[in-house]
């Protein structure tokens, strides 16, 4: 059984469908607030144990932007033939992995950059809100 | 001639270049504040004179997150296989179309929402910056 949002028609995705979604991806993208303003990047992550895991370049703007903040984390996908689609929205706050038992660890994980650089940083999303939707049917006009 | 963040190794994507890439996709991600902390959502938009044209559901959270807010919009692509991507990245303030001609005219785009339900209000970004990177070469580690 799929719940519905009746006034939009999108199907509502269960927490641990998002989760495979998630897992089956590694192309995000992550949302900040940089001066009350939002910013939208690319990130490559991978799933760790429920969390999101990335890296960061240090002293970058956008590695100050995410360190200790609350961020918003999203995966999507559609087929625009057959206006099919879903997206996956996480949010929580993104923490560095300074652990060095957990660091050595993140080093382990299937994670490549999104861009060439040293990115020493590892940071984790745990998750506060995780969320998907899904296009359940076609639209009724357009 | 193309030129290169030195740090990140990442070539910038000139701003005629990143319109043709925009021209060429209709889905992206908006992404908002709402109540101070970053949302990022999938919109289906069309361009339209150099402007970003999106459906938006009279009423919703999104809506009101959206008219008249400063609003960033990114597209982007990847192959993971070959580590190859680009995205694009766009600022701007997000303002309905109201007039009646450009309304109609708005009205005539192809423009698909993303979900069903009415989306009776037409959203115009204007952008305020637009900006594009490439990944230019293999990541030297992982």
């Amino acid at each position: 059984m799929h719940l519905t949002d009746e006034r939009t028609g999108l199907e509502y995705i269960p927490r641990d469908e998002c989760l495979e979604l998630l897992r089956l991806r590694s192309l995000g993208r992550i949302g900040v607030v940089v001066a009350g303003r939002p910013v939208v990047l690319p990130i490559n992550y991978t799933v760790d144990g429920g969390s999101i895991v990335f890296r960061t370049d240090v002293g970058t703007k956008f590695d100050a932007a995410v360190r200790g903040e609350f961020v918003a984390f999203e995966i999507d996908d559609a087929d625009p033939n057959y206006h099919t689609g879903w997206s996956v929205l996480l949010t929580g706050v993104a923490e560095e992995i300074i652990d060095a038992e957990e660091r050595r660890r993140a080093e382990m994980l299937p994670l490549r950059p999104w861009a060439p650089g040293a990115k020493s940083h590892y940071l984790r999303i745990t998750p506060v809100t995780i969320s998907g939707r899904r296009i359940a049917e076609p639209a009724a006009d357009s």
